[in-house]
């Protein structure tokens, strides 16, 4: 591991994203969006995720210069379409309106077609929920996720975030409906550990425990195999419940946008992803005392958090917790990167034309992965 | 079991509510949410829970001439107070209230603190659903779910519900968020069957897969124990989903409310339970047209329907399908009443004074449970 400071990492990926072409303004935004991911401990969605966006910018499914446009706009609503463009600007303009919209009226929904990747989509209910605001968001992805009774993957990962002021900690969630991430499969695999039953299916359609085997399925679009959703295979656990949260996303997402599901996305090279969104904003006002009502939130997280443990060692945490204090700690102590990525980041100055001793210092990284980004390397 | 036609049955509950006290429109609103749980072959909501309202209504904790009050309103949302009213009768004009701002405002959010158990929740979005509109729908309950590291039972079975017009048929979600609802414990218990694992925990915190062991904490009120939330009680399986979609149900009905989450609800004789409820609706013309909206959805059902199968002899189903199909069987081929339910149900003749036999026919329950009920019985 190596330790950046965030000042350090935010201007190493504010320089970057300006040379892949944005302008400062959108670098910033980018950056905010990753390093977010990082400081709240969600490391696959932060500056290890860099190589993957460089990579969609180079094939041309990012459009750099694509700007979102809302081609249909009430009060309380509008539908935007990406054009293709960077996941992040286009949430970010998206969240905005939301929020604008809602503390215009009340409340408000603007849904996104046309997008592409765009972080964690708890940074989105952030926004919204530092503005004293409810926020909602969702998204569909790749379709990596296998419905009840089913061995083909049709849905996404398709996360729900939620976000409510609240102190100490603002109520922060923010989770894939299917049971884990596919970066949790990437992990037991290389770890050579066996899966969680209920987590996957392999190409038959029959539960399957061995990681390697549900990668290939996924990433090889064989047709068949994948993630379950929360709840597992068999509607005993609970499957068509998360299959039942998945399908809200895709609603939210894709169908109020006039958009593509999950099934319907493609990696072609020059085409964008057709990744949708959902941003929902409530003011707490359309209830009445908003003060009143971020107490009462703040008193039940509290009777949560101190609640009988099932482990008197472990504490029990609400959600947003755990992120806000890993944020403090790192703000203070700085971010850890590992080495491939930190390789992978000194590769991207080596694309780049920046000094990468300059940026990231003179770190060794001869222990980093190979990886399919090897051509950039010196 | 013992066959009823959807007629006889309608006519019965009518006349019963009427001679507990409700007029003629209140007693026909309840008897349709009761029904349709039968119709739809959710028998756990259905006329089998007529004993428990009885109960309730009896113990003074639903007041049967409370009527709903809207204390705080704006173009998009109502606070309503249900004052301990029937739930039914709470939500039915809640959900039409939202359903009329959402046709004027585009979409519309009310929630209700001081109500009671309101039936299936699937039954208020199929209103919404029934006007071509996007239903959402939550409630918190009765604690008995444990939340992630917790032992202790401090959230609700916590149902979310969500419609949406397709054809041929709607999309119909309605689900707990624990990974299964207390009923089904009853059923192992009575069966002897041993629990899933990952659906409960004991006492002492540990997931415990024997249901009377289970059914005493949470019918005992220990402190202590409870049923799990949907992804079992580790983070790995995804516990911490179905504690945050939980905590969205709380959030929604409680929160927004002012009123009692899950931990707070009171069974004291002559109290109400304090149960809150959410009523989010969405007009789908505020993303465009509405009916290429409802295509898109539809095309999108069917391709998940049409998925390859994990078993060539297993359809695979989206959401609400089964219940469509239940409801034209049934209506069709009659309900199917348990032995004890219609024991019960000629238990409410006998108490009210209605001829059971002119009712329910001369049916044969000897083999009728003894239940906490036996008094009324002649």
């Amino acid at each position: 591991m190596i330790k950046y400071t965030y000042k350090q990492l935010y201007r190493f990926c504010n320089d970057a994203f300006e040379k892949f072409g944005f302008s400062r303004e959108e670098a910033e935004q980018i950056s905010d969006v990753l390093l977010l991911a990082d400081l709240y401990g969600i490391r696959s969605h932060g500056t290890q995720r860099l190589v993957r966006y460089h990579k969609t910018i180079e094939k041309g499914s990012v459009r750099v210069d694509a700007k979102p446009e809302v081609v249909f706009e009430t009060p309380v609503s509008a539908v935007i379409d990406g054009h293709s463009g960077m996941g992040q600007l286009i949430s970010i303009f998206a969240m905005k309106l939301a929020i604008k919209k809602a503390r215009e009226s009340g409340m408000a929904f603007v849904s996104v077609r046309n997008s592409n990747h765009f972080g964690i989509a708890g940074y989105y209910t952030k926004m919204a929920c530092d503005e004293g605001m409810i926020g909602i968001c969702t998204t569909n992805s790749e379709s990596i996720a296998v419905h009840t009774g089913s061995r083909q993957a049709l849905l996404g990962s398709n996360p729900i975030a939620f976000a409510m002021p609240a102190e100490p900690y603002p109520f922060w969630f923010d989770a894939a409906t299917t049971v884990v991430p596919k970066g949790k499969l990437e992990v037991y695999n290389k770890a050579g550990k066996e899966l969680g039953e209920g987590w996957a299916v392999w190409i038959d359609g029959k539960e399957c425990t061995n990681a390697e085997h549900v990668l290939e399925c996924i990433d090889g679009k064989v047709g068949s195999g994948g993630i379950l959703p929360v709840g597992g295979s068999r509607e005993e656990s609970g499957s068509h419940k998360g299959y039942g949260f998945s399908m809200i996303c895709e609603i939210f997402s894709a169908i109020t946008s006039g958009g593509d599901t999950s099934n319907h996305h493609v990696r072609v090279k020059g085409q964008g992803a057709g990744t949708c969104h959902s941003f929902i904003v409530i003011d707490p006002k359309i209830f009445g005392d908003a003060e009143a009502i971020k107490e009462h939130l703040s008193v039940f997280l509290q009777e949560l958090r101190d609640a009988k443990r099932a482990d008197e060692n472990i504490p029990i945490y609400t959600h947003g917790e755990k992120e806000c204090i890993s944020m403090q700690k790192k703000m203070e102590d700085g971010i850890e990167v590992d080495v491939s990525t930190a390789a992978e980041m000194i590769n991207i100055c080596n694309y780049l034309g920046m000094d990468s001793i300059e940026y990231l210092g003179d770190v060794d990284v001869s222990g980093a992965k190979e990886g399919t980004y090897g051509k950039y390397y010196k």
